[in-house]
């Protein structure tokens, strides 16, 4: 893992490389359907889509020469021996990618002994990249926002037929002057880092992994910001990928905090007259 | 307005190349509360903000050698005495491109003797653009569904505070498969074109003018699907922009009509009871 200061570690970009470059191969040889097509069920325990493996089988060949540990979305945790390991998503926002929606994203962490130290986030379909490392100046800076009334916040769509994340879902929504849904929860975590958007949360429905929130984790707290669960679980590394969080990612701690009160208790109110 | 044939109108092309080089330039020159700010009343009844103002001067400084008509988000309708007009939106997705989300269009219409002909759009974050011609066989093809449940369906956010788009809203989310709110409908018209979305609507908010519908009209409907408004107003050219619409932008007629009947009947039902 050895890297020059303030570049990111050399694993993680070929990673990304890989990424894109399969992410664009399978766009160009596979249709839709084919595309979307359940081929296996991931270890994350949700199905894994024709796309999925092959970006992850790219990104899987392009690391065996880097003495890494890896915790992978559909393959799970590869144990190599090391002290080091890379969490990453190889596709994040897979339903728009099989589709032709132009949001897709490769994001990695690298985690050393169970500390999350650099984060590297790559936007598939435009080949732009984020990097940041706990240890090294970062250019990101959040917008800084600390009230949730008036924050542009990005969600998960919302679990309608739930309501405790229906009524979170729209708690918060019916606060913020702008709602996104952009199904991607690492792009819209980088977008939180360099201050477009205020806030991104998961309304309770614990749906993200930490595949989905490592990234954030460094990069946004790196930016002034705060990563938290809805329901105070700490998001910490875990080579058991069916853990779930309900994460917030937010521009300034207050604001972080201001979010989990708002999803938590509309969740539990709703719960409890459900 | 000569153009050589299967190829888009000089008018749209300039318009569109002059957006992408003003969007680019205004970020580059502005901070995201300079860009945001309010700087006048548009013709269409919402603040313009600056960078509406500085994409919309450049397109209309593009526009000057074009012997057109043209109805424009900001300055309104401009009669120069033409058969023809373009209708136009410099910026769609504004609170998106002021903040820093990648996620703007320019988009216009040719309008010749009230018809719509042909469309052009064009992702100003990333100069990829779409044409269609109402008689001119297309590539774009919608995805073919026809029916709600099991849909992507792309929306305005919801306006929550509102009973009757509320629940118009909550609806509509409750039956798709996958929603999405990606704050420029253009864009997200374009998707529906190419077959990457089922869907986009505007859940009984009437938020939609001219402007953000004229494009879609042509390019979805010669793509196979449809556009419809939610109240079964006809989508005409009008050079009043203070008229409003909740458009309907589907793969198909079946799911457009099925779309404005879970939309309709949920906010007529929510009026009622409020």
């Amino acid at each position: 893992m050895s890297q020059a200061p303030g570049t990111p570690a050399p694993a993680l970009v070929a990673a990304a490389e890989a990424a894109h470059a399969a992410y664009a191969r399978a766009r160009a040889t596979h249709g839709r359907a084919a595309l979307a097509e359940t081929v296996a069920q991931g270890a994350d325990g949700t199905p894994t889509m024709r796309i999925d493996r092959i970006v992850e089988d790219a990104v899987l060949h392009a690391l065996e020469p880097h003495a890494v540990n890896i915790l992978s979305e559909e393959s799970g945790w590869l144990d190599r021996g090391s002290e080091v390991t890379l969490v990453i998503d190889p596709l994040d926002g897979s339903a728009n990618g099989a589709a032709g929606v132009p949001l897709t994203a490769f994001a990695g962490a690298i985690a050393v002994e169970g500390e999350f130290t650099q984060a590297y986030t790559s936007w598939l379909d435009t080949g732009r990249t984020w990097w940041a490392h706990r240890d090294v100046p970062t250019p990101y800076r959040t917008s800084g926002r600390t009230e949730l009334t008036g924050a542009a916040l990005s969600m998960l769509r919302p679990h309608t037929a739930k309501p405790g994340p229906a009524a979170a879902w729209w708690a918060a929504a019916s606060r913020a002057a702008r709602v996104r849904i952009l199904s991607t929860s690492c792009l819209e975590a980088a977008l939180v880092a360099e201050g477009a958007t205020d806030a991104f949360a998961d309304a309770c429905s614990d749906t993200h992994r930490l595949v989905d929130l490592a990234a954030a984790v460094v990069m946004v707290t790196r930016a002034g910001g705060a990563v938290l669960d809805a329901f105070g679980r700490p998001i910490c590394f875990d080579p058991d990928l069916t853990r779930r969080w309900s994460g917030v990612v937010a521009a300034t701690p207050q604001l972080a905090w201001e979010l989990v009160d708002v999803l938590s208790q509309a969740a539990r109110s709703a719960q409890r007259e459900g």
